[in-house]
């Protein structure tokens, strides 16, 4: 049957062990620091721990993915930049000129592009992955995004990922989208999934001003009214307002929690399909670091609902996974922490 | 004359020209990305290229210099840490098992440890700068915490530091420092230099409990009644209730500043050392990044006098700049999409 990967992929993904967090936080209070003065970083060091289920975690193949699709509701006028862009920023990702490549050969992270929605026919392209289940989401304020098939189809393409690159050895994932328009199903998304009014989980994009706004706020609540999405139907929501990139978002957290593996969640695009996958399976947020705190006004509501807390606040808003890498050099800080530094005992230092 | 290095320093330190921020700006517009939309690191590649007035900085050579000192007032049992722990830390930085050797290596940062006042006779040993101005900080509760001669000297060695290590091609330095008892004075610092209340601006240290907390703020505010400091004599906050590692990091800030080094701020301790160095010259700022939020309450009180934003909140609170070394990884960052992102021309992307 049509759902079955997904089916199995949710069932298995269960909580995290909190009584591994205890004991990698029992080798932390050896370190020689005050208790806890490392803070976050002891944090997400004890989190490792427990998603690997390894008391020694290895992060050194790390790889982000960045999902682009096309949006119809684009033609609404909600973004700055026309739909074109989405395209041409396909082949700067390729040509490695983009703000994800820079920032994740920072973080000495790979960067996987997948088409998964783009209207565009690229042909072979080194580089490029091919993973095309539509191209384009249908603009949301005529029909629904994607057919429920299609939606099915774009979260497989996250699993199928998470799975081949697991099987791989990449140790840490890392999320990202592009596609112009896509602010506003994931608006439209946070708005139903958190029950937040459209207006206060609407941003500004790209940098539109008052009037645009304005009108991406009615075309959110357009497409909210046409669709009916509800919140107890997180893969209709999806379907009906969402968009493909989301969708794979979405495939590759529930598939990455399946196996193990952390997954490092952008902005706000990547925060929505997050929070899809969260309400297809709950505990899917043990296994999510929420890289950063988006200018998008929303943001704040899907991470929230998630119950996690941003790993930084650096006014971001381009989206493409850079947080994604700049939060990876915090995540492994932490764990080099964890796994360098001497204990009491081991450097001869008096305990308090 | 005893101050005139110091004097030549203040001397040469003029604020970076905004133009040249405005020009580095004006090429991050033309990269791939909405306009403004990498928020802060924008800002921080703008500011290198103001700070360093080089169109391209280049910052592959960074340092982080871990200044250590004893404090008389430890004996008032204002840390839970005995004061033979500085002593031991230093053994621990030199064996490379502390926090700071672990993060400096993540962030590919030299760590230079300076005895400037530990109340220990290291004799000859491999990988510590012997800058030794005092056997200890006197206890601010009895005496003052300097001469006036010694605290001139302190900075010196800051000065000496920043004109060595410049000379040889460092491009980023950070700062960060070990002592027992040290956030005592630096609290005791941010009360004077700020005109806040001494319990507004005394934290936890590496943990005491409500009583110590009570005595702290007491013990402080005995060591400010004693010793009287005024704001308008920076020198003078310094000798009656600073320490020397806060005196070698106000030198470190104004030698770089007069050189065109950026220097990134690590967390309390050394904030109280950049705000004196702010205090002797207010142009200073212009060349310093926060490194982050510390956990300490009076930090926020001193970042606002400097007029400085942190990059990170993180709920460190472990000083030896390992805060400085988290933020280089941002800065860099800042700085590698300014000089290594396509732009829309290059790209051939669609502006908006």
């Amino acid at each position: 049957m049509m759902e079955s990967i997904l089916n199995r992929t949710v069932a298995a993904i269960v909580p995290v062990d909190q009584a591994l967090e205890a004991k990698a936080q029992a080798r932390l209070d050896r370190l020689t620091k005050p208790l806890g003065s490392l803070g976050r970083l002891e944090e997400f060091a004890r989190r490792l721990v427990a998603i690997t289920e390894n008391p020694s975690p290895v992060l050194d193949k790390k790889v982000i993915f960045t999902f682009a699709g096309d949006h119809g509701v684009a033609d609404e006028g909600v973004s700055l930049f026309p739909k074109e862009v989405t395209r041409q920023m396909v082949m700067n990702f390729l040509a490695g000129g983009a703000g994800i490549n820079v920032l994740a050969r920072h973080a000495n992270a790979e960067v996987v592009i997948v088409d998964i929605g783009v209207d565009h026919d690229f042909g072979e392209l080194a580089g490029l992955l091919d993973k095309k289940v539509v191209r384009g989401t249908r603009n949301i304020v005529r029909e629904p995004a994607l057919t429920r098939e299609e939606a099915v189809r774009c979260i497989e393409v996250g699993i199928e990922l998470a799975n081949e690159y697991g099987a791989k050895g990449c140790a840490m994932f890392g999320t990202g989208e592009m596609g112009i328009g896509n602010t506003t199903p994931a608006s439209a998304i946070a708005a139903v999934l958190t029950g937040s009014p459209v207006s206060e989980v609407t941003g500004r994009g790209t940098g539109i001003n008052d009037v645009a706004w304005e009108k991406k706020v009615k075309v959110i609540e357009t497409a909210i009214e046409r669709n009916s999405p509800v919140r107890t139907d997180p893969l209709g929501v999806l379907a009906k307002i969402g968009g493909a990139e989301i969708g794979g978002i979405a495939g590759l957290c529930l598939g990455a929690a399946a196996r193990r593996i952390p997954v490092v969640v952008d902005g706000f695009i990547s925060t929505a399909g997050a929070l899809v996958a969260h309400y297809l399976a709950p505990r899917v947020s043990d296994y999510l670091f929420a890289a950063h705190n988006s200018v998008e006004i929303g943001h704040g509501h899907m991470l929230t609902s998630l119950g996690l807390k941003p790993i930084l606040d650096l006014d971001l808003r381009l989206g493409e996974g850079t947080g994604a890498a700049l939060a990876m050099l915090m995540i492994e800080a932490g764990l080099k922490i964890y796994k360098e530094m001497a204990t009491f005992d081991e450097a001869k230092v008096s305990k308090a």
